[in-house]
């Protein structure tokens, strides 16, 4: 099955499950994962079995309304509980908390029956979800009035359809011009320790019948010199209200060698994704992860010595004055930026 | 063993063989291996069993010793043959071409008598040896000036002692402060495809007691905002007369990341690695490398989809304009450069 075809997060109506593609054994093998415990939906997420800003909102949605279907006694402090387990799984992506909050605030105006709070609840998450598919498609729309046929584009990590329900954000752009015939040469970053360029990104433009080109994080200053790449375009977890923009870990550099080689640099973000409580970058926390993902993983053994030490955040923080415009559902917005 | 008690390459002259140590299984596995023979000497360099500009040289020279202690018949022509093969097998570093040259001349300039052009090339073989050493320790020197106790210094790739004989030239200043009881924070990228700067540098760190961060080559931006790094330094494989630098990929970016940061970009140059027929940078042949560098090699399986395109240079170009001074054995030279 082309992996086109199916929602990277989806809902089993039928056993009330939340349906995501484990994106931990992308490309070599498809295979879904059904979730109906928080405990579980939080160790997916960690686990970055669903990963992407937007994706992770929506599973911690759906995933949280799973959740309340099986809740047998005590409904307001149990369904609390899943929705705190679920929120804090991991810190950088905005639309994760967002996510979770909109449910919270369904399931506090709702009435007292449970039957109507599940029923809010139910409507909450598929308005979400809904919303998410329809935020992408037309950042898709406005992204591609920034690109000509024949472009080729630079893209880091993976903000595709596998970061979302359908279309992607960085991505989306490409899926909906592929769908009107055109053509664009992708060139995915790899993007270390996770390789989410490699696996995903790559795997879901070949899937699109892209002509995809995969380089290692360190090759883009020599790509960008040849002339072969026209524009970049990078998903984010959260804008702060000046643009500064916390990314996966590596969209910094690129966007700096962008600016050195006079490429511009558009990052698509959902409006969800502007965090207006948070004035600037200094104010988004940045997660780090395990020294094992830099240290380990390697096909024969440990590759890094031990004794070392491991410097290995997720994400890190594009300033505002290295972004060329934003492409949001609702428009491209340009300097200067003030959410 | 500690590593730092062993030269990196080296020569028995009781068997008249060529020793490396084996860096494909670094750090897991040290293990020397004897060469004799041109072909093996050439799949060796190849293959990055020894590696780096000035070991390269190094071990081509004693190489080429080694390979002439050996033929029964034909001298010449078989001598020039084992040359040929040995000069090809990158095409990069110009230290390998100078190296054999360098054989190549003192060959023809040595009396017809079979013994007396074998100690020629002796001679030759083991200045080119020495001459490594010492000039390792110079520039190490020199470049010890540029920085003071407990700074933080990024390097890339691995231009450090096994990369060289003895000292390495980017980690020369490092090893030599140590001597003298000083401190430096280490970071080394790790240097995609082949982790030479996980596998390498950090090893090599770790064991001269330094405290030493491996990172992903992604996260040199992020490291370098953070206000870490008070410096970079680099190795070259070969510097145009304009000052154009070749060195392993990624080497361009991390330069266009410091000059954004403001953070001094040292490269440190052998003169032997200064080409003065080169005019710039264009005129550097850059090394493509196999597609299997980047999609395979993965802890699982291969990592990037099948029907992927490829891009892997094996080095990039650094604009002299980003360069704030190289570092050679004769001095710090700072621009406008004209070599």
């Amino acid at each position: 099955m082309n992996i086109l075809e199916l929602d990277t997060v989806s809902f089993d109506t039928e056993t009330n499950e939340l349906i995501i593609i484990d994106q931990t054994l992308l490309p070599g093998e498809l295979q879904m994962m059904r979730l109906s415990d928080a405990s579980a939906i939080r160790e997916a997420i960690k686990r970055l079995c669903v990963r992407g800003a937007p994706a992770i909102g929506v599973a911690a949605a759906l995933g949280l309304y799973a959740c309340a279907c099986r809740i047998q006694q005590n409904f307001e402090a149990e369904f609390l509980r899943c929705a705190e387990l679920i929120e804090t799984a991991r810190p950088t992506a905005v639309n994760l908390s967002w996510a979770v909050k909109r449910m919270r605030t369904a399931f506090q105006k709702s009435s007292a029956s449970e039957a109507l709070r599940l029923e809010a609840l139910r409507q909450e998450a598929f308005s979400i979800r809904d919303e998410d598919i329809d935020v992408c498609r037309r950042i898709g729309e406005n992204g591609l009035a920034l690109i000509s046929n024949g472009d080729g584009i630079l893209t880091h990590c993976n903000a595709g359809q596998l970061a979302t329900v359908r279309y992607g954000t960085a991505l989306a752009p490409i899926h909906v011009g592929v769908r009107r015939g055109m053509n664009f040469r992708v060139y995915t970053d790899e993007t270390r320790p996770l390789l989410q360029g490699a696996r995903l990104s790559a795997f879901e433009m070949v899937s699109a019948g892209v002509e995809t080109t995969v380089l290692c994080d360190n090759m883009a200053a020599s790509l960008m010199k040849t002339g072969a790449i026209q524009a970049v375009f990078v998903g984010c977890d959260r804008v702060a209200r000046n643009g500064d923009t916390a990314n996966k870990i590596g969209t910094l550099g690129v966007a700096i060698m962008a600016k050195h080689f006079g490429i511009p640099f558009y990052v698509c973000a959902p409006t969800s994704t502007i965090d207006l409580d948070c004035p600037n970058g200094e104010s988004i926390e940045i997660e780090n992860r395990a020294d094992e993902e830099v240290t380990e993983m390697w096909y024969k053994e440990r590759m890094a010595p031990e004794g070392v030490k491991v410097y290995n955040p997720a994400f890190d923080v594009t300033d505002a004055d290295l972004i060329t415009a934003f492409v949001t559902e609702n428009g491209i917005v340009y300097p200067p930026y003030a959410f």
